[in-house]
């Protein structure tokens, strides 16, 4: 009935704070990872680790950083079982910023690439393994590259490091099932040693769906936030993965304590989930972020208008 | 790259007024059908007919009835290739409340039933047959029904009827993609006339994935509604639908406009889409109706009580 190869990686926190610049409070943060780990989730993402002379701290919150530090007062004397990391991006922080893994609280760094710095990627993904972290790469943007591009790249992870798992991302949110079958099969037959993993975005309602295809291919780490909280339209939904893995290890019920607790709240301060706009740059292959102004912007809600301007050949030729 | 069969079945008004006791104006009817015929949707379900007898029209609004009246001061001049019908329940009109085709404005009418009653369902489709309308079948509430009757009950509604398609419907939300696909084959097995039609709900976020699962597997018939309107967790949203399908006869644009005219207000009234209660039934099999009361109680947001509710002992054996 259930994947024991599965594992379930928590970005609550990470991909939550693309929204509000990570400004969540220790309080919120604890409460998350206190349900993650009682639920028995495999790994849990606390935010990025970025350079702080790119990013200044008065208008980044903390898990835009993510210190060792801020980190070891969120587990505080919790015994947990889940893994802890951070995210990093190629060219947003340096080596310095991370310690030797045995000064440090995480586990785990995943680097996060567009294909085309896949060298840099492969770079960083070695320096944190040498560093003694467990690594993963993700390839965002993947609905813009090509399948020939897309298996060298591949082929050079396989090659070049000892990542545990490369991740599909859908960062536009525009893939279908066939999209993400093709893409599955294409990464199990390119990485022998690193498994799949696949992270989706809910712009078409199928961040969850999709997730479900991706682990019924053969994936093997699987992306989801509580309630799915994520830039635009947000992530697969960890209660609804949750509820269909039949794996008796998960437990529901500390997460939806969660969000009956913290998510209520949250949603009347920030916003996030499936709207108009993020369907329709979703549909056209386009990055969110010409959606996230237009909510930020007095015509919020003019939903036909924004799909004309984005189909015109003007916009088309930018 | 698209399947010329296809058919989609708009009804926005029909379920959609399950949560407003069909309360919609005769305006905001008028905008959703001229969005609807616009934008070369195939069938559009204008809301039920029902006995008056029943229904107290003091307490139900107009598409509880949907009398031929009013279809017609909805319709006005426009010139429509959309095929308008209603939706009738077993035992809640009386061949009295349906004229002959030839004096009403619908094309079509679709009995919804419980497979236990599947007998009265073939008389009524028999009985609109003969006055001269398309006829259809909605087999409801299909997660609770076991194989062997199922599958007897179609080879029934083939040897007694002649509607054009006879749907599976998942009214507790709590279908996957695996299920859709063995449901699909099933009815295609078993039905050699009518067509397999399908009609998702969306409390797991599936409603628009199990509806591109439906249609890979062979359905011809498929319901959606704008914004995914309905009853509780709603429906599949048509946007969703139109913007996957690749017929060309389709247009997006008025349904989007549509939206922006009509439903960011509405929605500001009236409560649908995945919230946890609506996920919890779902993910339980049960009807939302134990949802639908804790959203009109002051506990509406006490997610993990409910779901601890739901699956006492106690509650699971009543």
């Amino acid at each position: 009935m259930f994947n024991r190869e599965l594992k379930v990686v928590d970005c609550t926190i990470r991909d939550g704070g693309l929204i509000n610049k990570w400004q969540f409070s220790k309080e919120m943060v604890r409460k998350v990872f206190q349900a993650v780990s009682a639920s028995g989730i495999d790994y849990m993402e606390m935010g990025y680790r970025a350079s702080a002379k790119m990013f200044p701290p008065t208008e980044f919150g903390p898990w835009r950083f993510t210190t060792d530090e801020d980190v070891r007062e969120i587990i505080g004397d919790t015994q947990t079982g889940t893994k802890l990391g951070v995210m990093v991006d190629i060219g947003r922080v340096e080596p310095e910023d991370i310690a030797h893994v045995d000064e440090s609280p995480l586990d785990f760094i995943r680097v996060a690439t567009y294909l085309k710095d896949v060298d840099k990627a492969i770079w960083l993904a070695n320096h944190v393994n040498e560093k003694g972290y467990e690594s993963f790469i993700n390839i965002m943007a993947i609905s813009t590259v090509n399948d020939y591009n897309l298996a060298e790249g591949l082929r050079q992870i396989q090659n070049e490091t000892t990542v545990s798992a490369v991740t599909v991302v859908d960062s536009y949110g525009s893939l279908y099932q066939d999209d993400v079958s093709h893409l599955i099969n294409m990464f199990n037959e390119n990485l022998k040693a690193p498994k799949t993993g696949f992270h989706g975005h809910n712009n078409l309602q199928l961040g969850f769906a999709n997730t479900i295809e991706a682990l019924e291919k053969g994936a093997s780490y699987c992306d989801a936030t509580i309630t799915g909280i994520g830039r635009a339209a947000g992530n697969c939904p960890l209660e609804l993965l949750l509820a269909w893995l039949k794996n008796p290890k998960y437990s529901l019920e500390p997460i939806l304590q969660c969000i009956q607790d913290v998510f209520v709240d949250l949603r009347k301060q920030i916003e996030w989930g499936y709207l108009m706009p993020y369907m329709i740059t979703g549909m056209l292959n386009e990055h969110p972020r010409v959606a996230i102004a237009l909510r930020n912007s007095p015509e919020k809600d003019q939903y036909a208008d924004f799909f004309r301007k984005l189909t015109t050949p003007e916009f088309i030729s930018e």
